[in-house]
């Protein structure tokens, strides 16, 4: 579901807008785990999750184990992971694969004021703390920062639309 | 979506299991708005966003305006939002309205080692910086880090099951 923002993570394309950010931070995470998948250059990585049927590993560290109890009955998980490599003052971006002129908000792009990623995975197995699934689409080695059940009654909306992307496939 | 731990937000219940957090943080985030409910209580909000009609408010601070673009276009939005008054060390935890034991990654609790809570929302209406929305569950003043267009190709799945939840309720 990431949109790669340019060749060079560090590069802006043109008709890119970026912003002062805040001086501050306001919160702080942890990297709780490492997501392991086939892919080590950023454009090897499936334009989104559906796109593949790797099988990829989430690697919860030890510390949380207990924390996986009772995941094993769920189909499927929102895995939310922090997009490490991604620039965070881009307001408008010309994703690569669009050409088009699009707000953040309105992109599943890394580069976001804060670069978390939020993927739905298909559960294969887990063991220890180790869980197999199918859905990611990320480059090896990102940070995990949670793991979700995912309930289709709040998380499911099959007739969602983002109109600015029909638009563009109709 | 969001369990409730204790009522007590320093509470924890018979069952309950914490551990050591990190003694560092590894990334930080910007609070880039903040979400305006009903629900002034934690005891009032609803159990998560499906149970409520009430229209809420995303104020987007003005510095991310220009990211707000083509998300008029967009009928659902994936909200992540910062769960300031929760606990982060809680593994097992034992929901108030379930009484049972589970592990942190199997619930929606917004006690868990990265307090962000991600919740879907249909939207109503966009004016300058602020969304109206119906679909979220949290109190009054919770910090917003993030907005994404919902994807029903990637992020709809109806048929998931999360097995310990259909077993209690069968």
């Amino acid at each position: 579901m990431e949109d790669t923002v340019a060749d060079d993570p560090f590069g802006i394309r043109e008709g890119e807008v970026t912003i002062a950010l805040p001086a501050q931070f306001d919160a702080s995470v942890y990297f709780i785990g490492r997501i392991r998948t086939p892919w080590t250059r950023r454009e090897d990585c499936p334009k989104n999750g559906r796109e593949s049927t790797a099988v990829c590993t989430i690697e919860v560290e030890p510390r949380y184990a207990a924390a996986l109890t009772g995941v094993e009955s769920c189909s499927h998980l929102l895995v939310l992971y922090w997009m490490d490599k991604a620039r965070r003052d881009l307001v408008l971006q010309v994703p690569r694969h669009y050409g088009e002129q699009r707000g953040t908000f309105a992109l599943r792009s890394p580069a976001r004021p804060n670069p978390i990623a939020a993927s739905v995975v298909t559960l294969l197995q887990i063991a220890d703390n180790r869980l197999s699934v199918i859905g990611l689409d990320c480059l090896d080695g990102t940070p995990l920062i949670d793991l979700k059940p995912y309930f289709a009654s709040t998380d499911a909306f099959p007739d969602a639309v983002v109109g600015w992307h029909k638009a563009r496939k109709g």
